[in-house]
């Protein structure tokens, strides 16, 4: 049984008891919302040990980091590097998206390297190899496809984004529609020429229910990928983008009647008042399960601060819902990362993740901000350091330009209000 | 006569002439806007040379970074470099809150070294005097405090922050009120200690027509400080700061009947949900005059990351209809900023800044991002790079870790979905 066929069956899961643990909730919440699709736990049964991580509704927003390999930089070590910044920042999955090299190697290396939950996208290395054995991505076969879906299962990845949501009838509205900038998505892309030229059906698509035999066997969670999202503040909410979701609404409810975990990914590039609406609408048409957000990033503009970008429109996606939360590294729209650029990627969207727990009352995160406050009051700088989302670097500023043992910061110096206020003021709130 | 007087009495001054070019509007929509009170041109008369730079309803939202000197980092050099680094990377005003070393002879380096409107705090300056002459703060007479704001004003500045909105009854609310970080504005907790030592009211709220009088003579925008902000998410929209408010808006209504350009300071730490009803408290108290805010943070966990925190809260505030961000730098809550610091600072205050922009729907906006989008489906690196909001950082991200010459960028490849879409949808939008 899968873990939403366990929950549906009354079955509290061990995955479910340590999760609902950590999360400081009651088992039975989880499993019910578990049940009813809104929380899932991706875990692949074939790998021994995975971090049991809650995605979904009540639950703390989660943060993804991807890693992987490209032919520009094909080795490994390199990316396991980032793998281990990405885990020590605090990322709660990791996506192995490798385009280079030895691919199958490098998904080892990650699903050994961690006990975190692996996703990834198969179909990735179903075009490469196609363009490797035949020339082209577009000579690719349903079949080759296929293969790749099932290999990543069998080495045990534990979520799939999957470009199913993509047939002729929403290429037809990109093609009506006029977009700025056409199809962002790799795996969308390769899938719209592949569509294109060979004027076939997507397989991902008419053979939906193949992949949900397979998701099933090995308990993969689905991750409805966002094959149309908009790749630009233009191109937000239009008709390819809903025609879309409502062609991934369509597949979750199949997903969900198969007993499979699904969740299912969004933009991307969003204004900041379309925020709200673009995660009401996923969360209505598509039966209220988990969304991942890619951002949302609020402008185009910032290229080598899209961490920053995403952090806003990340920040207000959780506010509305969302519930998972891909980073985005300085580097986007530049360049790969560097192992500096996914620390960066990692806190900021742990910060947006945050701002938006405050906003769900989500267990435990105004509590985080209380403590830090109350730190700040009393000028205790242990405490301080000890709970700030990166210890490591609020420790090196507060090392950095101020006197041994100050007790306030050079900031304000010997004018630091809580200083000036606590002479005057001692009674009326903080413990100074 | 006044800007504001000007407005009102049909004038569009030449400040209002160029600052209405410079933002593409008709100059007869911003004297009016100014006559009512919702935009301000901070100009004081005494300098002879001050870019205008509109505050307000309709206008692009703007962005403050402040430097001074303090007693840790008492030399001017380094603050006079921070000027030039927040001025390179698009500051739209710069306010000097020196507090250590040569405080006078800093401020005419300030006011000399670029022609963007100068802000400062006048009553820093005497209560750092006051404790210099008389060993405490609360031993500061309020000619002391008259007699900063006369001198500031005469030197040319063109608005300053003061802190009249605090008397004993916000005082009082806040000792019932019991706040976790009582006052956390270095001006409020002067004055509330002078208060609370002295028994005696705020000569600044008491004396409140002798600043009109000064402020007049000299056309000083006035930016009527929040000494009672919210100094961490817990204490938002306490009754402290509401009552603080109201107070607010009664000088705000006062100042408005003098004929003084005036606007307002807000918070701080604000829950992001608390965002948009803290703007339309303070619009709708202070009769709709120039909102200026210190970030908002929106949570208290990310010591240097606050200029993200900041950024996030910026661009809801912005998107509200606050007019004006003062930065904070990833030093906040730990350190005196660096001139590293700094440029993140105004950076990150400018996406928010834009961000909001977009959705307020100012002029050229929107038109920015298209431009982006399209440079970006078209591959021309150049072109995104001078869109950049930081094309020397662009630029150095391109330049790094990417094949010379190479059409896509390292983070796709030859896998970039611009690249693979174009070569079979290329009619369907772009230029690609």
């Amino acid at each position: 049984m899968t873990q939403l066929e366990s929950a549906r069956a009354g079955v509290v899961t061990p995955e479910m008891a340590r999760m609902a643990e950590k999360e400081g909730m009651d088992p039975e919440i989880i499993r019910e919302g578990m049940a009813r699709g809104v929380i899932v736990i991706p875990r692949n049964r074939q790998r021994a040990e995975v971090e049991p991580v809650g995605i979904g509704k009540g639950l703390r927003t989660k943060v993804n980091a991807s890693i992987g390999t490209s032919p520009e930089c094909p080795e490994p070590a390199g990316e396991m590097e980032k793998l281990a910044v990405a885990v020590a920042a605090g990322a709660d999955t990791i996506m192995d998206l490798s385009t280079g090299g030895d691919i199958d190697g490098m998904r080892t290396a990650t699903l050994g390297g961690t006990v975190l939950p692996i996703g990834s996208v198969p179909v990735y290395q179903a075009a490469i190899e196609s363009i490797e054995r035949y020339g082209s991505v577009v000579d690719m076969t349903g079949e080759d496809m296929f293969k790749a879906i099932e290999k990543h299962a069998v080495d045990g990845i534990d979520f799939m984004a999957v470009h199913c949501a993509i047939n002729h009838d929403v290429v037809e509205r990109l093609k009506n529609q006029g977009r700025v900038t056409d199809i962002v998505s790799r795996g969308g892309a390769f899938l719209t020429g592949w569509m294109l030229h060979n004027q076939k059906e997507n397989p991902l698509y008419e053979q939906f229910d193949r992949l949900l035999e397979i998701a099933l066997r090995y308990d993969v969670t689905l991750s409805v990928g966002d094959a149309i999202r908009p790749g630009c503040i233009a191109d937000s909410l239009d008709r390819a983008q809903v025609q879309g979701l409502v062609l991934v609404g369509e597949l979750v409810q199949r997903a969900l009647d198969a007993g499979v975990q699904v969740m299912v990914e969004g933009p991307g590039h969003v204004p900041a008042d379309q925020i709200p609406a673009t995660i009401l609408l996923q969360k209505q048409l598509c039966h209220q399960v988990p969304y991942f957000v890619l951002g949302n990033l609020v402008t185009d503009i910032a290229p080598g601060y899209d961490h920053i970008t995403s952090a806003i429109g990340g920040t207000m996606a959780s506010m509305a819902g969302a519930d998972f939360i891909c980073y985005v590294t300085p580097a986007e729209h530049l360049r790969l990362p560097t192992a500096a650029d996914v620390h960066e990627g990692v806190i900021a969207a742990r910060i947006a993740a945050h701002a938006g727990d405050l906003v769900k009352k989500v267990k435990g995160a105004w509590e985080w901000d209380l403590s830090m406050s109350r730190a700040r009051k009393a000028l205790d700088w242990e405490k301080q350091i000890s709970l700030a989302i990166d210890p490591a670097r609020a420790a090196r500023y507060r090392a950095e330009r101020n006197r041994a043992g100050s007790e306030a910061c050079s900031m304000c110096g010997d004018y630091c209000a809580m200083k000036v206020v606590g002479q005057y003021l001692g009674a009326a709130g903080g413990s100074c």
